[in-house]
């Protein structure tokens, strides 16, 4: 092609085509040859491979007609019974169908939520920093982010309410608000009850819905589970979002929203490819019916507990006195601040010389920050890869003071 | 909820929300319990039950860690391999992996394209009648449809050139063409190979970017196959769509896109589930891999037509002579024109009483029209079922008739 071509090519592109850019394609076996801090990947060594092969046969032997058929556009039956017995009883939701919608993963499901309240130039409210698939969907958007940071108690709902009153104050009302409250996703903190209450009260006054993100309640390893927003809520604000990712797996695809009907209806509508997959429901609807959910997820705690001991011995072993971390009570992450005089871009290069792969404090921010800081996932990589990683990356930390 | 919260809540929506509106909740097993010449399901009766177990427990085996892991944006790498080859043995399309991308089902696909290079207020040329999810997805896009009908011969290209050549002369550059050259869904017309150099040529003069959507080419069970537009172009302006839905099972929800690379990355970042499904698309690469694929197009060509036959045997017996049809060489549709004094609304509630379901002609168009017709679907029906439906449509037209 020619220069001309090709200008005349960048031309067709729609404004939101043009925000979210060109796709870096990467495969995620690239991560199996290093130690990869960096993903939230569910641990390979857990698939339960051999469970989903007899959920699929039986699922095709007994409804196969169904399975292979178009779907219901609020997600196949069967699955939304399931979904209705583990929300009960794991999260205290007491849903019924009109509440469900099965959705290809929390990250559709958090895209299509966005774009049924969102025009371009609306003001979505979130934490920061946060999870990047949010980040990535907010800005194809065209919304601008107004944020509020976390602290150990969880979202600063001090610094939510400030805000929330001052964009009402100049005429600009926030269309969502965006929150992780379980071992947020990166900070590793939970949203105290106390503050959840709170924030349930600020939408209800304001007439704003909420966005519950709780991808991985499940994986508490310690402490009591906090009640859910959704279910503390009875102005119909909350929307609840998780997902099958990290307590079955990613390649599934499979996420639900939990909401009023009006906003269901609305979020349906916009659902490109109907009723999610059938199949895919089908063999995870007798996965969870035959009681293996329950006790893979009893395996999962046991199994990212003992990650999380080996991630927390290591930064002990390892860090200098000036490095601090938190200590998340489940999932997948430890948000890990640099000391003053280091940047992630100084130890990224050494890192990915030694085959270490962290993600850059930066990936979770909206407009520039994060750059004194890493997200360590002890999800991917077994107790060693995560005692060599961590090591080397006091390492590198050393190296970089030592060069300035 | 007061009427005043419910006010409230309306006004929460964005504008694609307002223009999509509220989902209808229908359930397709519904279908079952009617005769359904409705829907464009395919045969509950083959679908590929047992060796879709079977390829889903060898994919698990095999490479079950990955294919329950997160995936590569572009697609499960298995999967890209067999469709490259399946593209080139029975479309002859040549292409790599960088011209590919996986999609949950060719809707997805289609919303997708359109998003990348539409903003509400640009204009689309289509088909006119045309698939009912277009005309779903065109609309939530806000998008100014352009329509040209079609003929015994497809796309009326005559109609296409004018329409271009008028959009641009008024300064509105059209920023796709979408068409459906095989089997059109719902005339059941083949474009000729003439028209498709036709639409090649005026898509390259005016770098207009074309989709070729083409869910039903395996499914020819006469005459011989016509090269497809992207087989022919040389320009890149071709963008194929097409699915695993007709020819393994519409409840996987798998499709792809072939296209030049510099539109395929940026579809991809428009995605937001990320990689599709490779727990499905791993099922699928062992189905394709063993084999199975190529043996079972060869009995779904076989069961359609049979079907086929049924269908225009039981629209020879049993319709008035100013009754006219379309007779498609593949696929699952026939078109039909009522007579000059009946509409479809007229007889619409006499089939619903006897448990016939046929698709008005008004779902398949942008801006009224279509109340003369009615798709008929010779797919999910028996041949049985097929004779009765058909009857019974003739007898409503017969009724409504003589009520006028």
């Amino acid at each position: 092609m020619t220069t001309t071509d090709i200008e005349r090519l960048e031309q067709l592109f729609s404004q939101k085509s043009n925000r979210a850019g060109q796709a870096r394609f990467t495969n995620p076996r690239a991560s199996g040859e290093k130690i990869a801090l960096s993903s939230g990947f569910p641990d390979p060594r857990s698939m339960p491979k051999a469970d989903m092969a007899e959920s699929m046969r039986l699922a095709l032997e007994k409804d196969g007609e169904w399975a292979l058929q178009y779907g219901a556009n609020r997600g196949y039956d069967r699955l939304l019974e399931q979904l209705r017995i583990k929300l009960k009883r794991d999260q205290g939701i007491e849903c019924t169908d009109e509440n469900l919608l099965i959705v290809s993963g929390a990250g559709q499901g958090l895209a299509i939520i966005a774009e049924t309240f969102c025009d371009p130039g609306d003001v979505i409210i979130s934490e920061e920093p946060t999870w990047m698939g949010a980040v990535r969907h907010f800005r194809n958007l065209g919304v601008d982010v107004e944020t509020v940071a976390v602290d150990a108690g969880g979202t600063r709902v001090d610094a939510l309410t400030e805000t929330v009153e001052r964009l009402i104050a100049a005429g600009r009302h926030p269309k969502l608000i965006y929150t992780i409250p379980n071992f947020q996703n990166p900070a590793g903190v939970t949203t105290t009850l106390e503050r959840r209450k709170q924030i349930i009260e600020l939408a209800r006054t304001h007439t704003i819905p909420v966005i519950e993100d709780d991808a991985y309640s499940d994986l508490r390893f310690r402490g009591e589970r906090v009640e859910t927003m959704y279910q503390l809520d009875t102005s119909g604000m909350v929307i609840y979002l998780s997902t099958f990712s990290k307590i079955i797996g990613a390649g599934l695809r499979l996420g639900w929203i939990v909401a009023q009907p009006r906003f269901i209806n609305a979020f349906a509508a916009l659902k490109p490819e109907g009723g999610t997959s059938p199949f895919v429901s089908a063999a995870v609807s007798e996965f969870c019916a035959s009681g293996t959910l329950v006790e893979h997820i009893g395996e999962l705690r046991s199994v990212y507990a003992g990650r999380h001991a080996a991630m927390l011995e290591a930064l002990g072993n390892h860090m200098p006195d000036d490095v601090t971390w938190t200590d998340p009570d489940g999932g997948f992450f430890v948000w890990v601040t640099l000391p003053d005089d280091v940047t992630v871009s100084q130890i990224t290069p050494g890192l990915q010389e030694k085959g270490v792969d962290v993600s850059p404090g930066t990936m979770f921010h909206f407009h520039g920050g994060g750059e004194n800081a890493v997200r360590l996932s002890y999800s991917f990589a077994d107790e060693g890869q995560i005692n060599t990683g961590v090591k080397v990356l006091a390492d590198e930390i050393a190296a970089a003071r030592s060069r300035s």
